[in-house]
Order: structure tokens, then sequence, then C-alpha cells
């Protein structure tokens, strides 16, 4: 019986990645960051799947692909087994599936989304928010209809706008960024902003890799930073 | 039977990681790196198993601390129940308890000291190699038997060199590094050289995080980066 892991105080976190590879380390680097440890032993256990073979999201919200919750179910499954008492998912497409996943594996997850509206709403300033993101997590109105369910107006970016973001997006996953590709982005928020944002947020787990703050015409919400002191504080909560 | 990967063709890779968190990043962002692929689905698929509670390995090399191979033998039956072809280890001081953890666990792993000890030996103009390494695995040997039997002469620092290099890793684990420790660090590199170092091996995963090789004296070799290309082979060469 090797799998007990008598000594340890704090719950097993899932981090289910791969999609892909680059945002999975970004996502774990920041909740490393974001716990308060002076060495090893004071950081979490965590277990990552990183799975690069699940289908592309966007295709499959599209109608044209794959359907990927067979291997989002079967990663879920993966971490259930090695015992993880929650999990999240280092792609926010992927939160469109999520819910069936849900039906068949006996896990919870915390939702980038969630967690992210509820921040965004909660800062007094804030009527609208300007969505970086797939054409997959926009056309599944992920953060739309989280953002509107908290009281925030959703903005998008202009068809030719969206289409720059993708192509980012892309890039960053080939490692082609290119600073023109940033230059551009930055001109996205630029747009967004005029038309309304007040923030914006970075709601695909490339963009972070893409643009930083300071190029950003608003303040510029990551969420897999909220999500990590999310994490933080539910693994807190869960503690034996 | 969630478990099928049906459509994989590539096998399952294990990292066993979290001594510390920042270096299992560090090795898994040089896998991705390694891998020629131009969007998420060409990458490998990936299992990490991080216990930052596994027992401090210097402490128990030096024989005045708890037995880190229970939690290590646990990991790595994790890696294996969930269908992993082989394992790599981000922590070098850990592989001096490997071959008990294989005695405990069917599951290979390739060996970043053996993979290291292989590359150094096949440059033309090494006859020696530095070694920036925790206490701990100098005083298992592990680089200089692998070195020795490899036909290059190991150089480890002098007895105050290897307090900064020490103080160096736990500044990096604490998240505590200062310009300071980096800049005593590079001295550590001059004297190594000056004894006739040929190459200086970042043979502790942290190093890497600490000193970048236009800071050091003689061309530093960094393990992970061999580890990461010999696991791109290996799963090739495995791969269905």
């Amino acid at each position: 019986m090797l799998r007990k892991q008598s000594g340890s105080i704090t719950p097993l976190v899932g981090i289910l990645g791969g999609m892909g590879p680059a945002a999975t380390v970004d996502l774990y680097s920041k909740l490393i960051e974001a716990t308060p440890a002076a060495g090893d032993q004071g950081h979490l256990r965590v277990m990552i799947w990183a799975d690069p073979t699940v289908p592309d999201r966007s295709a499959a919200i599209a109608g044209d692909g794959e359907d990927p919750t067979p291997k989002l179910a079967a990663g879920a499954q993966q971490l259930a087994d090695a015992g993880a008492a929650f999990y999240i998912v280092a792609c926010n497409g992927a939160h469109a599936f999520l819910p069936r996943v849900r039906e068949q594996v006996d896990l919870d997850y915390l939702s980038i989304i969630d967690v992210t509206a509820a921040h965004v709403a909660a800062l007094p300033y804030v009527k609208s928010a300007g969505l970086l993101a797939t054409d997959a997590t926009l056309t599944a109105g992920l953060y739309q209809d989280a953002l509107l369910a908290a009281g925030v107006t959703p903005t998008v970016p202009a068809r030719e706008d969206q289409h720059i973001v993708m192509e980012t997006i892309y890039a960053v996953k080939a490692k082609e960024l290119r600073p023109e590709l940033t230059q551009a982005l930055a001109g996205v928020t630029d747009r967004l902003s005029e038309r309304g944002a007040d923030v914006i947020i970075a709601a695909c787990t490339e963009i972070p890799l893409a643009l930083t703050a300071d190029q950003s015409a608003r303040p510029l919400i990551d969420p897999a930073v909220l999500l990590a002191n999310e994490v933080i504080n539910e693994a807190a909560a869960r503690a034996r």
C-alpha cells in the first residue's frame, strides 16, 4: 500500500493540463509563487496530468472537431484515482466540457471562469470587462455568462481584432510569438478600452505569455493568478 | 475503463518532482522546449507527481534526517499505476535513493546523472568537470562516481565555496535569491576554472535558476536540458 501519504496534512491538488503545455507550466508556476513557503516542504502536493493529445477545444466548440470530453474525463479519472481532493484545468476553453466530465467523474473542480468573474465583479470601478479569449471560449459564452450573472458587461473584440487574438494564441502554442503580434494585441486592448472596458481579462491561458500588464491599455486580469490564490485557500480549507 | 488513451501512440512520461517545485517547473519547461511540436497535440503526454513533503535529501544523506525513500517510492508507484512508461526525477540528490526505489517499484527511470556524465565524457576538450551541487549530492558521490567511470575528473568546490553553493540553493527554494548570491556563485566557477575545470555542471536543479551561462567562468552544462533531450529520444524509441 504505497499510495497513502501518511505524514501529509494538505490535500493533493490535481491539475489537468497539457492544453497547451506552456500554459500548464505557467499555471503551476503561479501556484508555486502564490504559496507562502520558505522551503520545499511548505508547498502543496500537486499531481499534473498533462495530455496534449486532448482534441482541440476550439474546433470541437465550432462543431467541426473531435469531442475532447472522453480524454478530459480520462485525465480527471487519473487525478481522482491518485487521490486528488479537487482539480483545476489549465485551459479556459476546456471549461465548456467540464460539466459533462463532472457527470462521469466524481471529483470537484475549481472553475477558472467562476473565480475570475467573482473577482472582477468585486472590483468597485468595473462596469465592463474586455475579453481576450479564443473563438471557442467566446462562442461557448463561458465568460460572458459568468460576468453577466455577476453584474458585469462583457466586451468582446471586433471581428478583425479577434483574428489578432487567435493568431497570437496559436503563435504562443507554436513557440513562434513575434513582437509585432504582441504589439497588435496591445492595440486590441486599446480598442476594447475605447469601447468601455474597465479591465482586460486574459481569458486564455496563452495570453499572459504574449502580453504583459504594462502593454495593456487597461489593468490586465490574469485568471491563472486568481485561480492559484483560490487553490491555496481551498487547500487550506480542506487541510486536516 | 477510462484509463486507456486509445488514440495515443507516444508513451506516458512520468516526472517525480516537487523537490523543489520550481525545479520541477524548470525541468518540465525544458522538456516542452526540447519537443519539436507546432501545436499542443505534438507534445508528449506527461504526468507529474510533485510531492514537496518528501523529506530533505541532504539531511538524509548526511545521516540526520528522515529517509525519503518511502515517499519517493510512493510517487514512483503513482506514476507506474497511471501507466508511465518510464520516469525522471527533478532532483539530483534524490538519485541517491532511486536504486532502492527501483527494488520496490517496477518502473524504469532515466538518470539525470548518467545522462550528464555520458554527455560530458563525449566532449573532446573536457578532462575535468566542476560540480555545483548540494552537500548531499557530493557526499553521496553521485556525479564523482559517474564522471570517473566515464574518464572525467570531477572538481568540487573548496569548503568556503561550497557554503556559497548551499546558500544559493536554499535561497532559490525560499524564493529569496539576491544578486550578491549569484555574483558569489559566479566567483565559485572562477575558482573551479582556475583549478582545472573545463566545464561547470549545474548539478542541482536549482542552480540554473540562480546562474546563467554567461555568468559562469566555463561552459555551464545544464543536466535538465540534457535529460529533456534524452526523454524525447527515449519516448520516440518507445512510441508505437
